[in-house]
């Protein structure tokens, strides 16, 4: 089977531009097929201090009230990923900016309001993955902001390494996939505090026993939950490391932390 | 060859959330192949107020600076496209929302500065239509924003009109094209003030007419010169029209104006 790598990109490479655009140049020379995930960065954040609009949290998690929700889309979509497509269009790269919406690619259903209601925020039911195959046969490189919507003309927002995950997932059936989550460490560190802790390669029982420890830090936890479960569902390698080095990662040496079930 | 209606919807449709759902799905149920192309409204406008940002008018025309371009693709492709979109899908039709920038659909060189800098503007020098074809052929419904790209990572904003004929132009090369461009007149009025006074047929040298005795509306000139330039380059009709007659057009009983060259 063909190789495809999806890459998640995140905040800190979203809000510097000189980074972001090594980042972009970096990806498109990677030689697979492959798929690009992105946040939105602060921008969202900063876009809603300037309209007024402020962050509900509830025990730390964001509620995306509607007003929130068009904030949301005003950055994800409406300035990162048409930037992403321009600058990938100028790497050479025949990039095509998607939110879940388009061809149905990413269907969700409102989170129910539990204790706490989320708003407008979806959790993935359904990958139709037709069109993005079809993109993927083409050598074009979907490039998916962190929107999906329910089918009932609601755009919802999704965390975008859950997208990235779900997306993995789904091509596994018709491709050998890679999950290649970026960020601003090195990878799982065992002292987050220590960048020289870097965990080269991370098992399951691993996981269980830093986590029995209290040694994962917190943002680390749904990605680490998301990479296992992506390991289970068909997904060849989940790596996590800096987006720095996207460069380095179908070299021999190792970069950042390898995420394996056993 | 198969027919292919690209269709331009515009302000008033855009800033009435019941009329764009009638209109969507009118779009929706039209039989052929189609497009979709569409502008911000004044949601832009708006969006500029609440940021603080100022339209820049020179004789009339806005001047798209950096703080506009921005504030123009939060708009158009943040905030309208994915919402017309996820319509669509919820219509039952395969929507997928596209910017220029995609697969590199609308090259456009920024402006140059003569007697006014217009900034961030594009106008169109290519279209490549490799990739609206196999959406087209996949029964894919391309949705553009008003948004075109330099080739080198650069966003520009180019007129919604002009992005609808460029579109029709290059498709007539493989399908018979008919473009349709909607507003909130019945068409073309000899007096702009009466819509019982539609013209439901124009040609250039009733055009010319209309022109030497001051009779075209301003708004009206720059939309009827694409239409003529459609015409001359294998567009097969141009309807100019009421968003709100869409589910009429393919009825036998003419609907809004059909300009022809002859």
């Amino acid at each position: 089977m063909e190789t495809v790598q999806i890459v998640k990109i995140g905040g800190k490479v979203i809000n510097n531009d000189d980074l972001l655009q090594k980042v972009l140049r970096d990806f498109s020379r990677l030689p697979h097929k492959k798929v690009l995930v992105h946040g939105g960065g602060t921008l969202a954040t900063e876009l809603g201090e300037r309209l007024g609009v402020e962050a509900r949290l509830v025990d730390g998690r964001r509620i995306t009230d509607r007003e929130t929700l068009e904030i949301t889309q005003m950055a994800y979509a409406g300035l990162v990923n048409p930037r992403i497509v321009a600058l990938l269009q100028s790497f050479g790269q025949q990039a095509v900016g998607l939110t879940g919406a388009d061809s149905d690619l990413l269907r969700s259903r409102k989170r129910p309001a539990g204790d706490i209601d989320f708003g407008f925020v979806g959790d993935v039911t359904q990958v139709n993955t037709g069109f993005l195959r079809l993109l993927l046969q083409q050598n074009l490189v979907p490039v998916f902001c962190a929107l999906t919507h329910d089918g009932s003309g609601q755009i919802l927002n999704t965390n975008a390494d859950t997208i990235a995950t779900e997306l993995a997932i789904a091509l596994s059936k018709h491709f050998a996939t890679e999950l290649i989550f970026t960020f601003e460490k090195s990878g799982v560190l065992s002292d987050v505090s220590d960048e020289q802790s870097l965990i080269a390669r991370l098992t399951f029982t691993d996981y269980q026993q830093l986590l029995s420890r209290g040694a994962v830090h917190q943002g680390m936890r749904p990605k680490l939950d998301n990479a296992f479960r992506a390991l289970r569902h068909g997904v060849r390698l989940v790596r996590i490391m800096n987006a720095d080095q996207l460069e380095n990662i179908n070299q021999k040496s190792a970069v950042g932390t390898v995420v394996t079930l056993e």
